[in-house]
């Protein structure tokens, strides 16, 4: 019987008809601007978030990185949400690749009280301080459970941005689960930010890349960072034309995914053992509190049933719902959790 | 009428008897390792420290720093308090310098919980994670109102960094106004540390000055740091005469400035429109939080009765106790607070 | 007729066979360690060349700077042949991303004397200087003109490196040219560097993908840095599929780029108005330095032609021989080259 | 005897009447801008170069790493000659402070031919390229041997750098030398500049303490850096006021070090076994090439009869004139090295 894999959505492989529209690719040199597919690529996501331009490239993290690059001088600062993917999952690159330093703000799941993000701004008039040259928000929250950062909140964080003219950057690695989830088009969000990072190769099951998205100038900027990163590839419209297949076949399906995080979530929130605060459920991933025992031994105890679920900290464990899932390993993954938390009670 | 200049004990000016000590300095090249003075000095201090050796250098800031980028590699963490003059002060120096990460642990005026400082720690076995590879703590914490880390919590903590055989080291920028508060001496605090910096510019009066302390091994590697960070000093032996001096003689009389702050602190306390939480006030700080108007406002009404106090946040005002206030001008200082708060309220 | 591209074997496009070896790829994640594909391709090729591991990386650029970060630390030196590409065509990626400065040798075609390597050699017992940490050749030596680095000048560098403990990196992006003009085996080598850059997408043909070579230990830390720069790629099995299918098909017939590089390099010397050192015509690429007008002119009148040759230098072309480069097209473009230059003198 | 050092001109102590004039300086906390006497100097010495503002450092290494931070961005280039004290002497500080990578030119004794200048320049229209962003030119310069760049070079390279639009940095540690040598006035020097270093603890005497010059706005940006450097200082008005005494007293006297300096050069030169080069000799600065024995063993035998000379390779000697080396000294110095060397030959 198929092992499930709810470790991430980064873990989906291509469909037989992406795999065909790689094969079909045409492609060329993309360092030197000659690749037909990439250019496609960047003109169509680029223009459904009403940016000017995009810049294809290898990975999410990478997307994130060039953008605080490109916005940051060494020696400012990035305020973001505390559990954020730039914080916590990028290797400290900010620092590393930027010389900024990041203030982390506590979130709600994800979500910064403005006036906190006013609080914590500084400015250059004092030496002391390193001043805020970026505000970053991350929508869909991995950390907070997949949660939908709400429009009202990033329009009120958009006003501080406005007030003390700070630009900001959306990681939007699951902006799509956000845009289905909410119907509110991938444009309006983005009208809010300078620059957007968006993944093909998560939720939407293309085998690798992603895009960074704003205005041409600050994408030509961008570039040169896409460079000295080590992220310029040469014949990647291979990976383009599956991103392409992507973007355009993998976006409404989506829903699907919901459905059945929302169904796993309700029928685990009802095991003796777990907890599931069904609140933050909004999206593709579902955040399980293990109450009776460490998170790793239970981890250990459904990997024996073929249910292979990530441990997020000694006490969680967090299931990501995708492509590969379908609606009999969601009720099987339910029917392991149940099984296995019986014995334990 | 004497000014009243409460912002910072940085603000002292050398007595004579310690422009005499300078005067009569005996000086060197110390790049070239030959100022007698400095050697003296970090000797001297060394060892009251128990530690192998010192490094004299123009700043607290610098020592931090230079300590810091001796301690860690690019892409490593360092866990500090979240009001820790390193990460609030020193104007992001541990990205631009040293490419590090800071994961700030909120703590309670200063106070770290051992706790928290675990669940915080990070490893290198995910490459996602920026491994933590510092502890840091600031004894008395600035920002905290100058309280001191109790004794109990330093050893909680180094029984952490022990455990992930992490090393830790100690702002001891106002070690001193700790150790003549506690009477625990310098040597006691500092053996839990790896590395301590400590500041003669600032309650000890010296014009200008700050000293690393740790292993030799360590001192080694960060006299090269101090070389590429711009802080090789010539005859730097007239600013070591001067922290001599404040070394041997400005210590003990401390203990008055803590003596003052509290009075000035009872004082405020107690008036209508401010509050002082009086159980931070353990050595020459006093945080006072304004209530009826903005902390900017009455320090422009202060100013003009002669008494400067720096407002360090919207609604809070710090003042600093030190070598140049006697009791007369803390009463006064007091008197002019009544005057101004009474018209006010 | 095909316009003749002789700007870079960078520029080669996948043949069928290899786009069918890459639909046919089996991949995973490989962030997670899990794309077979990925891991049989580490294996195989640093078997090769007698390493215990290698990592697959998205381009040239990243295998290198990954190798700079890993082997130094910031504030040490690098000692290069002046023309090298980590010193001219990685956007001062040593400096950006690992904070080590260069110190380039002038060379002869791309070899340095080693001689001069030694003397440029810097030590840590002067603060003032930045100490040598690394030993960096090229090889093939692209802005020397595709020359080879002689056994012997490899071993003589080894040698001043052994003395001084220091480890050495090459830069083998055009390795395989070497390989089949010497018949010297790749392990042997490098077995003289403890790690090696390869590059499957130059004259081997395939879409994307670079590997960095070393010890376990060492690419162990190299993985950390590549997530750092975000060249983590998810199922990247595709791209290894390609580059496998390179390494095992196309070294062998570079032989016949070398043979086509020399008679148009040969026919190109003899013609008034270019020189062409033909000393230096050892692999793939010819230079010809332009006597008569701007090297930039005759690139455009070239380029009417059919002719795409990229100008390196106010007098000089560089042409590259590649996979999509037959007897026709070579002669063809000996005879464009008659007919501008005649018309030219 | 007293012993005759000619290690350096950063040896020098201030005469008394310095040491009185510090004593008697008024001081202030700097870093909150307070301290008249440092603010005096820096309006003085601004004035006296024609620049709007100067900023008081530590050390000359740290005025030149300013200036190259202020100037740059992360990923650019500097042009130097080969020999320059930023690119040898500051521990490789440009990449580690700053990211950028030079790019040294090999220079006549310290002096660049404008077209190799020019011809190193890389432009931001090639993301392969590090965009040069600074001229940097060192005058006298130190390693050629205080060797005086000329007037019409720098009017040379002036020029290119107007034509690309680029800002120029002089390390003008030593430009008193070359203008008391040349009476050009330093103003005239410094008007080719935007900005420049110069140094108060060399040939001037003062203990420590140098300052970078240029406009307002550069020296605005500049502060937050010395902070961020570790730069600032509390009370340094004692060391400001031995550097304005320094400033009034000490530079027209260096004529005094050029002449003991070319009578101990003409002797030298005239010695079997040694060789100096009389054309370099135009400041106070020596090379002295040894013909006969390695340069360290000869070190070592001079030391014997209390002349102390540094080896600066295993070649060469060089000996530095100052404020403490009279006529008396200068010839008891020709008279060792005639000693030695006639047992040597």
């Amino acid at each position: 019987m198929k092992r499930i894999d709810l470790r991430s959505d980064t873990i989906t492989k291509p469909t037989p008809a992406m795999v065909n529209a790689m094969m079909k690719a045409e492609v060329g040199d993309d360092v030197l601007g000659d690749d037909p597919t990439v250019i496609r690529l960047q003109k169509k996501v680029s223009e459904r978030f009403g940016k000017e331009a995009g810049l294809f490239v290898p990975s999410g993290t990478m997307s994130n990185q060039i953008a605080i690059r490109t916005h940051t001088q060494p020696g400012q600062e990035i305020i973001c949400e505390m559990g954020a993917h730039i914080f916590n999952f990028e290797g400290g690159g900010p620092a590393v690749l930027s010389g900024v330093q990041i203030r982390p703000v506590k979130g709600n799941y994800g979500i910064m009280d403005p006036e906190y993000v006013e609080e914590n701004l500084r400015f250059d008039d004092n030496v002391h301080h390193a001043p805020t040259a970026l505000i970053e928000l991350e929508n869909t929250h991995n950390r907070g459970g997949g949660t939908i950062i709400p429009m009202k909140n990033i329009q009120d964080i958009r006003k501080i941005a406005d007030k003390y003219e700070l630009p900001m950057h959306l990681d939007g690695a699951r902006i799509w689960n956000a845009h289905v989830a909410t119907h509110i088009p991938l444009q309006e969000y983005a009208q809010y930010f300078e620059s957007v990072s968006v993944c093909f190769s998560k939720g939407l099951g293309a085998p690798v890349g992603s895009m960074l998205l704003g205005s041409a100038e600050f994408i030509h900027k961008a570039k040169r960072w896409r460079k000295v990163f080590g992220g310029g590839m040469r014949q990647s419209g291979y990976l383009a034309a599956a991103a392409e297949y992507a973007f355009e076949y993998h976006i409404d399906r989506l829903i699907e995914d919901h459905a059945r995080a929302a169904f796993f979530a309700n029928e685990l929130a009802q095991m003796r053992g777990l907890a599931v605060n069904l609140e933050t459920v909004q999206t593709n991933i579902v955040m399980i509190d293990v109450l009776s025992i460490p998170a790793a031994e239970l981890h250990h105890k459904l990997m024996k049933f073929g249910l292979d679920i990530l441990p997020v900290s000694p006490t969680r464990l967090r299931a990501v719902f995708h492509l590969h899932i379908d609606d009999e390993m969601t009720e099987r993954a339910v029917n392991i959790f149940e099984r296995v938390m019986s014995d334990e009670c």
